[in-house]
């Protein structure tokens, strides 16, 4: 057992959403103290780093309610209960964009916020675009902007604060280091 | 007002924590029809991409509870209520790694999870450090053991997943880019 290990003494359920789910949990510490953690359980997401022929980078701009703005995305979404995370990226993917690929391609997997949460995502990259004939299909309560930007001008969006999320800054700096052949 | 906008019609809180606070919140969407949107609010954090004199990076390995599992993680920690991200970076790196630095600067902040929480996270980066004579000095329930990887041994990490969270991957993409003097 690894020294910096917590036992879960106790587990209460406050909230069941629809998408996230929110457990109490009393712990013993490593020193026997006990102590509280707040935990929430997301049931996981995948991104796509999608480059078009042009070498263009597809973003989505979407209205984030839990931060009351609007920013430039990857294309993302959740994963369905005992969803594959590939089967869900080629669903997202042409879901967001309207496109599928010949060539979806996992690159790496993060937790977003391991202080508090076990969302888990895995990032996908994704080129050789084909556009399908009946374009982007949303779910009921998504409303997007799909754009094209080159790799210059999501530097500039960087900047500007509207590429502001973790996904998308990793997928910015992917394709920079890519440029140099280091992946 | 941006298309996308979703009108705020009823916010409900449902659990207030120690450190997370969860609400629900009915919107109006951009086609009129309504629902419902769970809402995580978090404090902020910091993280300090922290290198030493050898060029090594300064890592934690902490257990998280959400993710059962020890993981590999850049010093970190949240805001305190008023707190300025620089005071909190400054303060983590004391308290996490028992150094200062003459030299802190804030490089990138990011939103983690936008689709259901507001933590934002800025990152710093530190180099020049001073090691203080009383060592690091964690809070109560905070165990962690402190480690100095290459970057080499940082992209082995990656691959065991041992280092698997998003601040942390940014932090070693950061590091790979600089050394191509990109930033």
């Amino acid at each position: 057992m690894d020294h910096l290990w917590e036992k879960t003494l106790s587990s209460q359920e406050i909230f069941k959403g629809k998408i996230i789910e929110v457990r109490v949990e009393e712990v013993e510490l490593p020193n026997g103290q006990k102590s509280n953690r707040e935990i929430v359980k997301h049931p996981g997401a995948v991104a796509i780093i999608t480059l078009t022929s042009e070498n263009k980078l597809l973003l989505v701009r979407q209205y984030r309610k839990p931060l009351d703005r609007v920013i430039y995305e990857i294309p993302a979404g959740k994963l369905e209960p005992g969803e594959n995370p590939l089967d869900c990226a080629k669903r997202e993917l042409e879901e967001e964009t309207g496109c599928t690929s010949a060539s979806l391609i996992h690159i790496q997997s993060f937790y977003t916020s391991p202080g508090f949460a076990d969302e888990i995502i895995h990032i996908y990259y994704a080129d050789q675009l084909v556009k399908q004939a009946n374009g982007p299909g949303l779910d009921q309560d998504e409303f997007l902007d799909l754009v094209e930007v080159t790799l210059e001008e999501a530097h500039q969006l960087i900047k500007e604060q509207k590429i502001y999320d973790a996904k998308t800054v990793f997928a910015v700096q992917y394709l920079q280091l890519k440029k140099y052949g280091e992946l």
